[in-house]
């Protein structure tokens, strides 16, 4: 191992004693692999360096957040300006609004939003929405999709009771034969349908929504009167400027959003159509910073630059590159791999490899030649990554195979 | 009415299209009162100015997380060089641990803790660490007490299903018969009991926490094997410089922290004690703007700055002035008054007001005078508030109570 870790080293010791098991959540190294540094002093663009000194092409993006790159002048500057005159304040500013205009029109026309700050707080709100709409109390999602960590949905089992899931059942992804066999056996009591635009579950190859999948959804909720709710925390703003299943022509009742909607600034946001109007306005939930500006000021930058920059077109061009050339390198080592996911979410898997232990291993590599890769998680591209960015990547990550090809041949 | 309020009255009309109601949450002010302005430019120290230049002595603190005042320059500038650095990264920055240590040191020494964002987030994680921790389900807490807006403690019914609070179940504070009695109700089930420091459930005077009380739950926790949650997210770091019941000597098993610990920053935490480090080890929970590390070096700098500037005795002394003064000039003026709260929450009924009409038309009297307070829910003081800023607001105060005294005669 080239890198030095003697920081990261005593900041994880220092960590075990002030936090449960030194961290938790998503961010935990211990949950993701070998050689994975927990701490980060700063990042720049499309890289992001630790507490050592060591500079990675950051292909995580802080998970998602990251969209235009670290330290967008844009963004910043407009953080700045509305840091300058106020935040947190005993009501909104009117950036609030600008942005509630731009995320409707671009979202749900007519319609309206609700802004929260984490992923979770507007996945568990659509469901709220989606029951006061109703009536009803069962709310379908697909088999081990992640919509935040809320009870409801939280991968754990710890500490979650047996009422937190009472009113949640399952179907299988991109499968309508399961999702009506979930609502046959619902009697009618389906209040919303949750799904992800994009199967990006851990641990296993992404898989597009069919388009047979998306319109049956669509299809099915409107026959019986519930809500769809399109979960778009992860795909937000990566895939289009707008709803990522508008380009199949399906709208959805709600949509959730957070991560890359302000380049890294704390917001998320429910978006619903009219008709749930008034069903959104008569639930209670709110938050201490929910209307704080500055986040607020950072969306709307963050989704002017993304139109400006053409910024989903280059992550796409870029993503393709990195995407054709990971399954490229694997080849030429003789290591199969299934390269899945749009572009701007690229993943990548090990034939075989049941437990991801060569997954790690090659991520393990990735991470020590400098370059930010997940062996169990789907990654992210941002708009500041350069075709020089992902040509060193592939590089590097071609070593990576290579070794790791050794490695496999030898057990 | 003296004051403009052309550009709010134009915004609200626009936020009607955007949002449902066109706010929702406690900053809705369609549910406050009339003459509240619902959009804000700008705050400086004690001070808030709203959209159309009405700048008013700010007693809501944003509704608590404003505590060393608006733009205090420490916390800026700790925000702005962490900022420059990196904020929403791949990890932590060392500043979480600074400030995990701080914090741990304050409120819970030997213990850890856990950051989110919401208040929410960490009384509704509290809940979870004491079910890993009990293998129980059933949380007590006090009827009619706010603990966030998550289903299982939201004030409202709407969107809520029975399930969600299928596990919760309630007692009278300040009455431990009551809490004995849903104790025995439960049969040994009880995970937690959740309780906050200081009664202040909006709607009602403030009730500090009798000894007894306080001494009761704690002993019954400990008999029962239950996990005694302080629901800090008002109180926190105004009260004392931490926990708000160590002066009774009373210690909490977990302790649930947000608003005021980042000056405004958007930051939450968990403390709990060291025998619940596994629990909380063992549940699943995460956000994607959790590790961000701004709010953090926020918080670090709030706290370092309530300490040096000795800001509790500072908030305790002028929130005397106010009291005294405000009980003083509804006395003088012949409206019976109940000043209540302690002196940094203050809050102030009228007798006989059983819909609030007359304390939201003495508030409204105090908006148009250039004095922010709300009719139905405790207010907030901050270490920027002068001597002057009282003097002022205690002035227009008494004028308003004139007014009060007038009108209520006439009725």
């Amino acid at each position: 191992m080239s890198r030095s870790t003697a920081v990261d080293t005593a900041l994880v010791q220092r960590s075990r004693r002030l936090l449960p098991r030194g961290m938790y959540g998503h961010m935990a190294t211990a949950a993701i692999g070998p050689g994975y540094p927990q701490f980060f002093s700063s990042g720049h663009g499309g890289r992001v360096t630790d507490v050592d000194g060591n500079t990675y092409i950051d292909l995580m993006c802080g998970w998602g957040p990251i969209i235009l790159g670290h330290h967008h002048p844009g963004v910043d500057r407009a953080v700045a300006v509305q840091r300058a005159a106020g935040d947190c304040l005993n009501g909104p500013s009117p950036v609030m609004l600008d942005l509630a205009e731009r995320l409707v029109s671009l979202i749900s026309p007519g319609g309206w939003t609700m802004f929260a700050k984490n992923g979770s707080d507007v996945t568990s709100m659509a469901l709220r929405v989606a029951r006061a709409a109703t009536g009803r109390a069962t709310v379908l999602a697909a088999r081990k999709s992640y919509h935040g960590s809320d009870p409801w949905s939280t991968p754990g089992q710890s500490g979650v009771t047996a009422a937190d899931r009472a009113d949640i059942d399952y179907y299988e992804y991109n499968d309508m034969a399961s999702v009506e066999a979930a609502v046959a056996a619902h009697h009618g009591d389906v209040a919303a349908i949750v799904v992800c635009p994009v199967r990006h579950d851990s641990y296993r190859d992404q898989e597009p929504a069919r388009l047979e999948f998306a319109r049956g959804l669509r299809a099915l909720s409107d026959r019986i009167g519930a809500v769809l709710v399109l979960d778009e925390v992860r795909t937000g703003f990566r895939l289009a400027h707008g709803l990522s299943w508008e380009h199949l022509g399906i709208s959805a009742d709600l949509s959730a959003w957070s991560k890359g909607i302000a380049n890294g600034h704390p917001l998320a946001c429910l978006v619903g159509v009219d008709a749930l109007r008034d069903a959104a306005a008569s639930i209670f939930v709110t938050g201490s910073f929910w209307m704080s500006s500055a986040a607020m000021a950072a969306s709307l930058a963050t989704l002017t630059a993304l139109q400006e920059q053409d910024a989903i077109a280059h992550m796409t061009r870029l993503g393709t590159i990195l995407q054709q050339g990971m399954a490229a390198a694997a080849a030429a080592h003789g290591v199969q791999v299934t390269v899945s996911g749009p572009p701007q979410l690229p993943f990548l898997t090990f034939a075989g490899d049941k437990d991801f232990a060569i997954a790690r291993r090659w991520a393990a590599l990735c991470i020590d030649a400098g370059v930010y890769v997940h062996p169990t998680h789907n990654w992210f591209l941002n708009a500041a990554h350069t075709e020089d960015d992902i040509m060193e990547a592939l590089e590097k990550m071609d070593r990576a195979f290579a070794q790791t090809a050794a490695e496999v041949s030898i057990r």
